[in-house]
């Protein structure tokens, strides 16, 4: 007992860092992380690649994303129950997450210090949230009036916890923007609820959605009260499955309801599944359970080894948004939804985290730039659920969605961008991204450390740090060298410091570094081509095209004549690499001359001699992301190679 | 009024031939039928490839599907209303029409003039059925008690035309069996009733679930009767969209509910759009209206052209039962489910009477043997529903499903299947389909003439026919070349007609024929790689083997070691054939000499060495039909050449 509270005062003093040193994942005292990430606030994006996406993050996507979402009533729900307003509830049931979304996004773009009418959007409508809370600490627009019977007993669909796991996770980000603490006292008032109400002795609970498992940790996290974390473990533990009766397909589906360390396999809904394993390495960071870490890396290998897509995109089916059989990755049926890029993209980076190893920041590379960017229009007004890697040319961009859940959470992950860029650990520090960007912080000594990363990427291969700590100090910087890049230069000042470094690796430059030192690094980026393992059905006989992390599509705008569904690459296959600064904000294309095949029919037998002749083709390659910027038309990520 | 009339007389006049002389169908008096089917009582099956699934069907199939019929409370549906029973209804609305194509089935059996005791059985629940039809001819086991509100209200789901059709067809089966007009007489007194309470200016009425057309205009052809053309006609035009207030999602899906000549592509249930064809098929071989011709031929050529399996199934998606976009033909994912593979069979059986063209009854062919005969296991007590291309070895074959749709339609298929082998014209005779047979019937100059048909067909690439005309007579025997023959030869009485017939045509033999004349006709049998249009996603860089009608597949079990889903044929592939009598009830095997891939990462640069080399492996082969009948094991039709 006297160990238990001196347990809580520890951990109490542990988490007692300032608000503002937090980062999107504050992982500082976290036993099992390796690397611990630099705060948003510390990391300004300049002039570059992310930093105009950010822009119209901001600049387009919250305010007119905002607009619909109080057109949808998504906001009126909230004021029907403090009786501001007398309207019907309108949406489906988890139309809640969607506002919380939205707020933890206009959250981290907080962090810059900018933007006070994004602020006090935010506080406003954190007034209106704060006045449909119940006294007892609920909080939920749907399970009201005569749903509040309803309250926790449909949890397999209820969405009540995966409501209450957005809304925490938007009290985190602006509680470490603004040390404001209002939005984060809504959740954890409702939390502090359930702690009371539910558990192994008390009422089951079961989130029939995972979600909150991870908002748990970062609160456990943010307040160092371990309960918070012990509710995730129960959450995690799938101990309620009897009593809550669950079905073995509910089960499946959930990615939730029996025990997480009994996975074996990736399966259900993908972005339960993904967040499940995220709230799973959250839990883990935290305590060390190896029974977790097993399951990880064993759910780890099943993606990577069979149902992860080129694009970082997950979730082959349309049918229950699933996870496929391994190999079952169709391109143009691939669901692929942007929600589960995303939940791969921050699974992997507490991977990362815990590990240290670059295959995961590979992972996340793979899924921001080519599987989340496609997911907002070039404009920010108009957001794919879907994200397939070949088209016919359906209609896939919209503005709003009856289920629009990923356009908040692919501006949450825009806009906290600057947040996955570095971390520290006790040797130093690592470079996980490059873009233009600036760093305010410190090493974990205590010396503070400013870092500026310059350069042209992603479209030119390289990059150069400037590293200014306060003063001369022997740390190591590690760099990571994307797999994609097969011969890699690194120079400090001008000198060599190898000509080669290893892929999907961080580089490590062990030295004492001097205001002033300045670090490039050079990729080769050059386009490569990528094959598929001959048990995935489409890709077969089949090449994807990849220059540094973007991976290339074809899109029918850029050719005139023929179908870009009915061509293929020509081996040895040659491209001219141009740069075309007017056309989709700003891209490099790929050219080389490939083949359209003639008039075929259906079927015919081989020995017959009736092939009709290829036809040289001029083909123009774009990135995959740019895709259904000019309308709907055909786009094709997998080409034939003949 | 007074030509009507005439026409009327003149109809009824010609609709009087004896009910034994009818064929599956009776297009004796259809004006565009260029051939007429041959009795399925004129053509005995003699020992042989099909005679064999016949046994099983009768033997087996129909006695076990009947039981479980009783058992899931089918039959005991009837017998709650007649008060005979007093029981729950059981089972999904559509239940009643999978007792009568069971019934459908049996009674084509009972043309062999044998099986008295399947005679007995379909009496007795004739009188089941006829206990429980209402006085006004209204039957339907589901819309009854509270539910007699909803009769004709929900026709996009209800099923009631549906189950009217198929009651129709086994009332028309048995009484070209036998005379006995009982079983016809109940389905005809719905119709009365439908004829008299709806049409345009009385009650709408909508086939939800295509069927009911073509079960009319065979009743019409039965009985004479314009009026129930008239219905079909009124069914097909779609004039009650409005009245209906149908959505653009519902007429597509139903493929009803619009005017049939308004289509433009296959889309929706993949089932109930080939009924669709088949209906309007059939109207127009009674009417000839052009616009249902044109839009006949851009349905078949949008079928063909990019929406058929190489088995002849139809339907890709798992959603909806649906057909995809054109080239969407995914293996592992096919839907194709067993009906959609007969409803292509009968829809292209009508065509083939309405033009004489071999293309179609390759369609017949490819679907009969392959993705028809694979929905029942050899022992005829399990059912595919689904015939997947490929298969991770997932359960396939079932006793019974909840909507058991499939296992009565390929009763019905096989047991009707002597009356698709022969058709006449005013010239001769035309044979369709090479198995050893007896046709005992008559030249449509009245002369009787007697055929035997022997050979070991289709496992050898020879069939042999005496022709015995009671006198003799000049008249064309037209012999289909399969397309799959590359050479033909055709003799008669030994003296060679021609060394190579041309594929996928009838090839024609006019001359004065003699009773005992024999012609031999041995095809080209060898074994043939088949490849897809290079936009079919899955096939591309594949093949799949052919040999004569067949399909063939490599399937786990003939493979003690490796993966037959991590294989390939290495060109150029030579096969040995090899006939294994005691295996899968006697089939043809493939042995060839392929290689099987090392391990692969899921992506990989294809500029990296890191390729595994390919290992030798001994490839098996088996007809498609046989697949998933030694337990649940992973199946491939297509596969990778090297």
């Amino acid at each position: 007992m006297i160990l238990t509270v001196l347990i809580a005062l520890f951990a109490s003093y542990c988490h007692s860092a300032d608000w503002s040193s937090q980062a999107i994942l504050y992982l500082d005292n976290s036993p099992q992380a390796k690397l611990h990430p630099v705060p948003v606030r510390a990391v300004k994006l300049t002039d570059g690649f992310w930093k105009a996406r950010q822009t119209v993050t901001i600049e387009k996507s919250l305010p007119t994303l905002l607009a619909l979402l109080e057109e949808h009533g998504v906001i009126d729900n909230f004021r029907r129950i403090s009786g501001r307003k007398k309207v019907d509830r309108k949406g489906p049931l988890y139309t809640d997450s969607d506002l919380y979304k939205w707020m933890e996004a206009a959250g981290w773009a907080l962090h810059t210090g900018e933007y006070p009418q994004l602020r006090a959007d935010i506080d406003r409508i954190t007034d209106e949230i704060a006045a449909a809370q119940e006294p007892s600490g609920y909080l939920n627009t749907y399970f009201i009036e005569d749903r509040v019977k309803d309250r926790f007993q449909r949890m397999q669909t209820g969405h009540e916890l995966y409501c209450l796991g957005h809304l925490l996770q938007a009290g985190i980000a602006y509680y470490r923007a603004t040390g404001g603490r209002r939005l984060l006292d809504i959740g954890v008032k409702f939390v502090d609820y359930l702690e009371r109400d539910f558990g192994p002795d008390k009422k089951p609970l079961l989130t029939g959605h995972p979600e909150l498992e991870l908002a748990l940790v970062e609160l456990y996290r943010t307040t160092g009260e371990r309960k918070h974390l012990e509710l995730a473990r129960y959450l995690l533990s799938g101990v309620e499955r009897e009593r809550l009766k669950l079905k073995d397909s509910e089960v499946k589906y959930m990615f939730s309801g029996s025990p997480f360390t009994s996975r074996k396999q990736l399966e259900g809904h993908a972005v339960r599944a993904m967040y499940a394993c995220t709230g799973a390495a959250d839990y883990y960071l935290e305590t060390g359970d190896p029974a977790y870490r097993a399951t990880l890396d064993t759910l780890w290998q099943d993606m990577t080894g069979g149902k992860l897509y080129l694009t970082g995109g997950v979730g082959s089916r349309a049918a229950g948004e699933a996870f496929g059989e391994p190999y079952e990755l169709p391109n143009f049926q691939a669901y692929t939804e942007s929600c589960a890029a995303i939940a791969n993209f921050i699974f992997n980076q507490r991977m990362l985290a815990m590990t240290a190893e670059a295959r995961y920041a590979d992972v996340m590379e793979r899924a921001l730039y080519n599987g989340i960017n496609s997911g907002m229009s070039l404009d920010g007004t108009l957001y794919c659920y879907r994200n397939p890697l070949a088209s016919l040319g359906e209609k896939i961009r919209n503005p709003w969605y009856n289920t629009t859940c990923c356009p908040p959470n692919i501006q949450r992950t825009i806009l906290a961008l600057s947040g996955y860029f570095f971390s520290t650990n006790k040797d130093g520090l690592w470079a996980h991204f490059y873009d233009n960007a600036e760093m305010n912080w410190k090493l974990e000594s205590g010396t503070a450390l400013r870092v500026t990363m310059k350069g042209e990427m992603p479209w030119k291969g390289k990059s150069v740090l400037t590293i200014d700590p306060a003063k001369p100090e022997a740390f190591t910087l590690n760099l990571r060298v994307p797999a994609w890049s097969r011969n890699t230069r690194v120079t400090v000042n001008g000198q060599v410091v190898t000509a080669s470094a290893k892929a999907n690796a961080y580089f490590p430059i062990k030295r004492t570094w001097n205001k002033g030192d300045r670090v490039s690094i050079e990729f080769d980026i050059r386009p490569r081509l990528v094959e598929a393992n001959a048990r995935v059905p489409e890709d077969y006989g089949k090449v994807a095209v990849q220059r540094g992390a973007m991976i290339y599509c074809l899109e029918q705008p850029d050719h005139k004549t023929g179908n870009v569904l009915n061509v293929a690459l020509r081996a040895p296959v040659a491209f001219t690499s141009e740069w075309k600064p007017e056309m989709l904000g700003g891209v490099m294309t790929l050219k080389t001359r490939g083949v359209a095949f003639g008039e075929q029919p259906l079927y015919r037998y081989r020995d017959e001699a009736t092939a009709s002749p290829l036809r040289p083709a001029d083909l123009t390659l774009i990135p995959y992301y740019a895709w259904a910027n000019r309308g709907e038309s055909a786009m094709t990520v997998w080409l034939p190679l003949r």
